[in-house]
């Protein structure tokens, strides 16, 4: 995958990662850029992500500096010191101020960055930067992530997105825990860049969930440098429409391929709620299903229990008439007004042997949909996250 | 185990759960008894529950009956009739009114019961009603539980107080998936016994979570029979204290036996916050930090990973500090000030070695506290959930 015009990235090993390989990236864009994003809603936010918040406020960056191994989260002054250096270092390397490069980590929460390894590393991603760079930095930025991420999208005119994230686990609705960096040559201004994030956000990363988990250093950043050229795209311009949509495709992308490689996940679930009074409490009940241990355990069993969709739904706070639900499960309807529906449960079961799965609820309250994507929990999750800093 | 005078039980096998063995039992007073009682706040709450809710209005009962291996949830209209027949069925037995007698129910959501099945073993119970059935009683009402839960404390002046529960799944804070009965014959008031329950459950049911998954079928109710004899109990009466601090004491231990015998677990886990504004929000802080998969999954593994408390208690919308979180595992303090403690890991680590582990959250905001119970998240939980239909 080829990064967008006047980008360059890389990624190294450093030492960051107690198990070695990939483990600091570098993106740098050759001109300033228009910069947004959104972080973590956790009231527990890492260095790197304040200080990350605080720069998007310019609205422009040049770069962005992100190591896997160390989150950098509750790490106390000193943390906040280490981003700031691994800021400086990362802008002295790409010849910018050091408030044009954003800074984002991940890795294990409380344990000191060891500054030493990671300036070293900076050093290091400077002089390999390259507009074939891409691979390097999406791998050096995964933890327990099984496969690289990265999703492109043509615009009219020559210009491209491309987006890079990495997820695996403590992801939940309202900010996955993950990181995702978007490029972008196209000539977008601020507000269109803003807004068409802004539009992306609950379709994408904010609606997958793998464990009910919020981190604390969750980021997604987007960076457009105009070097495909033409006119400055406004937010009256047709183009804003077409950009915003393709930077929605990338988005969706990132976040199901999060999903689809969630911790010992071997079920892509989707989550559709029908018939609620509004999308706001749709999406309410279907966050309220997916972060189900419960249901994710049966699925991973290829049981189709369908009363642990209401279980889970009846805990949601919403005031629905509990004598209402209809609950399709692999396209069979086993729940017909809150009891055994005419579906079969036999093909249900079959169903739900594939890797794709879907659970449907009818609330039968009004119009309103939402989907979310999560998937299996399955004993694989639990050994994963019972030895991950061990 | 001796039940309180008056009553009798028995726990009959009668082919409700699958896997055979006990599956109903029958609780009866040979009087009037007062009763009160409390019901999941599931919004989709199971027939039997829908049922007992109402009878309790009378503050009166002579006993309950119970299944295990089919929860009547999610059956819809003959749902509630089901629960009705059984209540019947079991007033006939005990010779006494049915809106006289309590229903409930545990097991799958959304099968009809088999009624001719449930009617028998009903009958069947009643003819081995006896004072000394209090066990198998308790072990009718088991499903993933693998031991027998009773607890039981004197009174002054020869009356008792004896409960049993059920637990083993679905067990969340503010109201755990659980089945409790107890009963006396103690001679207090329906004030007294409404009143002592209220007070017993904020640090007994309602501060347990095994999953977050909370049931459609929770019940804890209570008899007093007054077969002790003796002067009603009111409320001016000091005898009234000691009576709810022994029906504390019970529930206390019922619902640590609970989480001891939590699905899958190895541990019990003490989360303990100090240091909030007022109680509420210390019971929001400690059971969303007990609710955290990620921190359970970690405390399974023997890892003090003290970052996973912060990532979880930033979820909880309280509006804390976040630089002045402190943080004890096994009694080291490995988080101060939201940064590396001065505690030793490799302690800790041994200290999670035990079966009884204990994590400490103080806030720094007030002098409010709160105690929740639960346990480590194994493979084996994730094994048994997906298998239970199966």
């Amino acid at each position: 995958m080829k990064l967008p015009g006047g980008f360059a990235a890389a990624g190294v090993a450093c030492g960051l990662k107690s198990r070695g390989g990939l483990d600091l990236g570098l993106l740098v864009s050759d001109r300033p850029a228009t910069a947004a994003g959104v972080v973590t809603g956790n009231r527990v936010k890492a260095a790197p992500v304040l200080l990350t918040k605080r720069l998007l406020r310019t609205g422009s960056a040049r770069g962005v500096v992100v190591n896997a191994g160390n989150a950098n989260a509750c790490t106390g002054r000193q943390g906040i010191l280490d981003a700031q250096q691994m800021g400086a270092a990362a802008a002295r390397a790409a010849t910018t101020h050091r408030r044009q490069m954003l800074v984002a980590s991940t890795g294990i929460i409380g344990v000191p960055m060891d500054m030493g390894v990671a300036v070293r590393g900076i050093a290091a991603a400077a002089d390999g930067l390259s507009p074939g760079g891409l691979d390097d930095f999406a791998d050096a930025i995964l933890t327990t992530d099984t496969t690289r991420k990265v999703a492109a999208a043509s615009l009219d005119g020559g210009a491209s997105i491309v987006g890079v994230a990495k997820g695996a686990a403590m992801i939940a609705p309202e900010m996955a825990t993950m990181l995702c960096f978007i490029a972008t040559d196209a000539p977008v201004d601020r507000t269109v860049l803003t807004s068409s994030l802004t539009t992306a956000m609950p379709d994408s990363f904010n609606a997958i969930s793998v464990d009910g988990c919020m981190s604390t250093n969750d980021c997604v950043l987007v960076l457009a440098n105009g070097a495909a050229g033409g006119e400055s795209i406004t937010l009256e311009d047709a183009r804003a429409d077409a950009f915003a949509e393709a930077l929605r495709g990338v988005c969706a992308r990132l976040a199901r391929a999060i999903v689809e490689d969630g911790e010992g996940a071997t079920k892509v679930v989707t989550i559709r709620v029908d018939g609620a009074v509004n999308p706001k409490e749709a999406k309410r009940a279907a966050s309220t299903v997916a972060s189900s241990v419960l249901l994710r355990c049966a699925l991973h069993g290829a049981d189709p229990n369908w009363g642990r969709v209401l279980a889970a739904l009846g805990t949601s706070g919403i005031p629905f008439d509990p004598n209402l639900i209809d609950v399709w499960i692999g396209g069979e309807q086993l729940c017909a007004r809150s009891a055994p529906g005419p579906g079969d449960g036999g093909r249900a079961r079959l169903a739900l042997l594939e890797r794709e799965v879907e659970v449907r609820v009818e609330m039968n309250r009004g119009g309103a949909s939402a989907t979310v994507l999560t998937n299996d929990l399955s004993a694989e999750y639990v050994r994963l996250n019972a030895e991950y800093t061990t």
